[in-house]
C-alpha cells in the first residue's frame, strides 16, 4: 500500500506540470478554472500547455536545476508524458517534493519490459513477451512464435515509434538491426478483433473507472474512439475487473489509462498502460460530468474523486496534420463542426504542422454511437488544414 | 439593419480583448479551446484573463496608444465591460478595426438615460425615468412619483454603484449632492416580484436565445440565478420577444443581456442591457450546448451560433469576498463542492478579495430547480474564505 500522504492543496496553490504539450494544456484548462496557479516545464517556448498556464520554465527535461526550480516553485508535481528520467524525478522526491504518480511508478512503467513483467507476475493475462539479446535470440522467438511478432524497443515509443511488426523471417535481420543500440522486446502479435483503452482514477481514498473507449488506429496513431465501446457487459466487467488490478498493482495516486487487446476468443490482454490522461480519454470533458483532466487536478491537490457518468455517447477523432501542409498552418471548415449539435472543436495552439501530428480533435455527442459517429465523420469531412507559409 | 462585413476568421486568427477580469478569463478559455490566439488589454497586471491569455498589454483602458497596439495585433475587438471611452473606440473603428459590439452601440447602452429613450421610443416598457437637472426638479419628481424612486448617474454605474434608492423626501438632497457632479435621472422604484434576465446572441445570420435567469440580489450584487426562470409559459414568451424586439433596436452583433423586473401585475419591464457575457449567464458553461463565452468568440470570428439548449436546471451562487478577509487569501472547503454530482467550481485567480467581491462562482446541476439549490445552498455553506496575509 501507498503510505505516502496526501495535502490538501486549497485553491489558490500551485501546480507544475513536466510537458507543455496538449495534454498539459486540459490540464491547465481545469486546474486554472479551479483557481490554482500553473507553471509548465517544456524545452519549447510557448508551448501548447504554457499559452493557458501562468508561467512556463522552458529548459530540457534532463536539466535537473529546471526541474527542482518547478518544484520549488510549487506545491506538487504531475506531468504528462512518461519519457522522464526518472533518476532525476527521484532526486527531487528525495527532497521532500511531491510528484504523482511517483518516480517509482514511472520507472516500471517506462521499460515496457518490466511494465509486463510486473503485470504477468500478478497474473494478469498480457501477450507473450521476450527479452532479446542477440539476433540468434530473436530468431529462435520468431519461430516459436509463429508468423508475425512485434519487435520493441523496451523504452522511448510512442505512437508506433519504437515498434516494428515483422511478418517475414528475412525482414527480420533490418529490424534488428534498426534498434540493435537499444534494449529490445518481442510480443506476439496478437490478432485482435478490437482495441480498447479505459482510464483509471485513484486517489487516496478512492478508485473510479471512466466508461470504456474503443479505438482506431491507423499506423499505430490514434484516429478515433467510439464511447461506450461495442462490447459485451460480459468483456466490459472482465476489462473493468483487470484495469483495477493493474492499478492495484502499480499502487499508485493519478490518472492511468489501460489499453487491451480484445483477441478472437474475446479474452482481453493488457497492451500498454500510460501513466497519465490519454488521448482516448479526450472525450470526458464533454463527454463526462468530470473529464479526466479535472480528475487528475483533484488527485494531485488531494481532492476527492469526481463522477465518471457518461452523458451522452461520443465519438472523438484526432485532428492529425496532413501530408500537404508542412509548417504555419490555418484550419478551414471550422464552420461546419461548430454548426453541428452538440460537437465540439479544440486545437492545441500549436505553431507548425506535419504529417499525422495531432494537432486537435473534435467530439461529438449524440443519443447514440451511430449518430455520433454519424455526426463526426461529417464534420471531420469539412476540417481543411491550409498552409500559411509565403512560398 | 448593420451593414457591416462579417469576415470569418479561421483559427488561429487573433482576438484582442478590452477588460481581464472574469468575463474575460472565461471568454479566453473558450477562445483557446478554439484554437484562437487572444492577448486582453487591462491595467493590472497579470489580471485573471490574461492567467489564461497568450499575453496581456498591461495598460489604462483610456490609453489609445494601447487600444490601437491591441487593435494592430489582432484581428477583431471585444470588451468584457463597458465603461470604455466611446470616442477611442470609434477612433479605432475609423481606422478599419473591428470592434462587435460596435462603439455605436456602446455608446447607447453605456449612457442609461439614452439607453432607456431608445427602447422607449421602440415601443419596449420600461421603468418611468426622467432626467435630472436640478435638484428642484428631482423634488418634483419625487412628488409626482411617490414614495420610492432610484437616483442614478446616468453613466458609469455597476453592481448597485451609481445607484441610490430613495425613500424618504428628506434624504433626497443627500442623495443629489453625493452625485451632484455627474449627469444624473431618476427612476420610478418599481414593486417587482422577480428579478430575470435573458442572454440572447446575434450575428450576421441568426439570433438565439438562451434559457431565462431568476436572479436574486443583495445589496445591488447578484446572489445567486436559478435556471430556468420559475416563471409562467406566458411571461417566458413576452420576455424573449421584448429581449428580440431591444437587440433588434440595437442592431448590432453580439451577446447582450437584458435585465428585467416583472412587476406585481406580471407586465416585464426592461431594466438594463449589458453589450457582453454576464454573471447570470455563468450557468451556460455547464448548463447549455453552447456556452455565452463560446457563442461570443464564435460571433466574433464570424462562426455560427451554437445550441443555447439546457441540459439540466441549474443554480449558479457567486463567491463574494466576506467583511472578515481582506487582502489575500485561499478557499478552504472545495472538497465538499467537489464531493458533489454535478457541481461545478470556479475561482478567478484574483489575487485580492475584499467585501462582495466576485472572486469565483459555483454551478449546481440536477433533475429539478428545487434539487439544484439545495445542493448549491449546501457546498455554498461549506466555503471559507481565509486570509493569507501574515499578521
Amino acid at each position: 500500500m501507498n503510505k505516502r500522504e496526501i495535502v490538501r492543496l486549497n485553491p489558490p496553490s500551485n501546480i507544475g506540470i513536466i510537458g507543455g504539450g496538449q495534454l498539459g494544456r486540459m490540464l491547465t484548462v481545469e486546474a486554472k478554472r479551479m483557481g490554482y496557479n500553473v507553471i509548465i516545464l517544456d524545452p519549447k517556448p510557448n508551448s501548447p500547455a504554457a499559452q493557458v498556464a501562468d508561467k512556463q520554465i522552458t529548459a530540457e527535461f534532463t536539466d535537473i536545476n529546471a526541474l527542482r526550480k518547478l518544484a520549488e516553485k510549487t506545491d506538487v508535481l504531475t506531468y504528462e508524458f512518461e519519457h522522464i528520467d526518472v533518476g532525476l524525478l527521484n532526486e527531487i522526491e528525495s527532497k521532500g517534493y511531491k510528484i504523482y504518480p511517483s518516480s517509482k511508478t514511472l520507472k516500471v512503467i517506462q521499460n515496457k519490459y518490466v511494465q509486463k513483467s510486473i503485470l504477468k507476475e500478478a497474473g494478469i493475462k498480457v501477450p507473450a513477451f521476450y527479452l532479446v539479446n542477440s539476433l540468434e535470440e530473436l530468431r529462435n522467438i520468431f519461430y516459436n512464435l509463429g508468423e508475425k511478432i512485434i519487435l520493441k524497443t523496451c523504452k522511448g515509443g510512442y505512437d508506433g515509434k519504437g515498434n516494428i511488426v515483422v511478418k517475414n523471417i528475412k525482414k527480420l535481420e533490418d529490424a534488428y538491426k534498426e534498434f540493435s543500440d537499444k534494449e529490445l522486446m518481442v510480443e506476439e502479435f496478437i490478432n485482435y478483433t478490437k482495441e480498447v483503452s479505459i482510464i483509471v482514477a485513484k486517489n487516496h481514498e478512492d478508485i473510479t473507472f471512466y466508461p470504456i473507449a474503443e479505438n482506431n488506429h491507423k499506423d499505430s496513431i490514434l484516429i478515433n474512439s467510439i464511447i461506450p465501446a461495442k462490447i459485451s457487459k460480459d468483456t466490459e466487467e472482465k476489462i473493468i475487473e483487470v484495469a483495477k488490478k493493474v492499478v492495484e498493482t502499480l499502487d499508485d495516486f493519478g490518472v492511468f489509462c489501460i489499453e487491451f487487446f480484445i483477441d478472437t476468443d474475446l479474452d482481453v490482454l493488457v497492451n500498454e498502460i500510460a501513466p497519465r490522461p490519454h488521448n482516448s480519454g479526450h472525450y470526458s470533458i464533454e463527454g463526462c460530468t468530470t473529464s479526466q483532466y479535472e480528475q487528475l487536478i483533484r488527485i494531485v491537490t488531494g481532492m476527492p474523486l469526481g463522477s465518471t457518468k457518461l452523458r451522452l455517447p461520443c465519438v472523438m477523432y484526432n485532428i492529425l496534420g496532413s501530408d500537404e501542409v508542412q509548417g504555419k498552418y490555418c484550419i478551414n471548415g471550422v464552420e461546419e463542426i461548430l454548426d453541428m449539435e452538440d460537437c465540439y472543436f479544440h486545437l492545441y495552439g500549436k505553431e507548425e504542422t506535419s504529417y499525422l501530428k495531432k494537432i486537435g480533435h473534435i467530439t461529438a455527442l449524440a443519443d447514440c454511437v451511430e449518430m455520433a459517429e454519424r455526426k463526426a465523420k461529417k464534420v471531420m469531412d469539412s476540417l481543411v488544414i491550409k498552409s500559411l507559409e509565403v512560398s
